[in-house]
């Protein structure tokens, strides 16, 4: 798989690009992953990419001509399966979205900026419009980092544990049973019996039991989706 | 404001936090963010920070030691306002909340563990849950950093442009209308030409018309909320 990161600020893409898991897959050659910095692309002489939005509002835009031919150069030289631009107004990105988009070869993602890019980049290049949640950032260069990182755990062979990813939160539409390691007891507060019975029948009740009710307590929407399917 | 994330992996939190807005709003004395490595607070000999869960499920489980004596350590030097831990099965982190922290003095982040914190340090310590979205990621490093920049673009001075953030999507429920920067005609693609037009009265219709139009279109969800307010 290999994922194109457009940015005008890719410094900030630094951390989360080399280390843990997103780098050992690229390392494992699981993922290629390459960043775009927009101001390589831009043929203003100052190097601006941004400029002020029409209509007099504040903020500034990131302005057609850089995206254009940083993604037209791009595409030239392969097909993409998805163009995504990361967007405060885009549909909702959910694991159903990271295990579709984890199936893809070739990914470019676009990072919004806060203000936005001008539409007609959106409308003439980007196949999916993603929000990572309904809050406001900066920037898209955390959502691209987080769309990353949802698709590349996702990859064979980036978690060390096969069993892993399968049985987290939302890939049954439940929340996971609350999760506890050594010691069993530390500053007087016990592991729960049944998890250190050793049964497994036991602990997986234990466990399908405390998932729903978890799910039942603190998120309603997901809980009535549950009970529609199951 | 002062800002504490604990982590494992601190060098997730490099460029996000040493960059662009959060970076400007540092080197302006509106916050202070501090990073901690959880192994500076590890009594384990090979300074381990993880341990298998009981029960017998695959993946690693952040002890509560070394989370404990960082949080304890912390909070014997100041009150913290909350606690926060970024969970997939937290409360829905959304603007409002971002909003809501963005006023408080002091606020830890303990970033997850993709496969959790032992539930003890949960019960004893935190006092929110925020999931950043319904999807599972290697860590809670992106969540802390997504919460991170949804609060400290808030604060008084952190935008150049102090009406930016009000007219943001989800301040007033809706999102935003297209946005467009010059040049007014660029491949043939012309930028609407009530956007041009100079007219102030009749920009801002546009753009409430186009505001409501995208929000029924894309996310109806939102749509209802706004309708049920106005």
């Amino acid at each position: 798989m290999r994922i194109d990161i457009i940015s005008g600020v890719p410094a900030l893409l630094d951390g989360p690009l080399n280390h843990s898991i997103v780098k050992r897959a690229i390392d494992k050659n699981l993922v290629e992953i390459y960043v775009h910095d927009l101001r390589d692309y831009t043929e203003d002489k100052h190097k601006k990419i941004d400029d002020y939005p029409y209509g007099g509002d504040p903020g500034m835009v990131l302005t057609p001509q850089p995206i254009f031919s940083c993604i037209e150069h791009l595409t030239s030289q392969r097909e993409y399966d998805e163009l995504i631009f990361t967007a405060a107004d885009g549909e909702v990105f959910d694991q159903p979205a990271a295990n579709a988009l984890s199936l893809k070869k070739n990914i470019l993602i676009l990072c919004g900026h806060y203000k936005g890019v001008d539409q007609r980049v959106r409308d003439e290049l980007i196949t999916k419009e993603y929000t990572i949640g309904d809050y406001v950032l900066s920037g898209g260069e955390l959502p691209a980092m987080v769309i990353t990182d949802a698709i590349v755990r996702l990859l064979p062979g980036a978690i060390g544990d096969a069993g892993s990813a399968l049985n987290d939160s939302f890939q049954d539409g439940l929340l996971e049973a609350p999760v506890y390691t050594r010691p069993s007891e530390f500053k007087g507060l016990k592991v729960p019996a049944v998890l250190r019975s050793g049964d497994p029948k036991k602990i997986n009740a234990w466990q399908q039991e405390q998932s729903i009710k978890r799910t039942k307590e603190r998120r309603k929407d997901l809980y009535e989706n549950y009970k529609k399917e199951y």
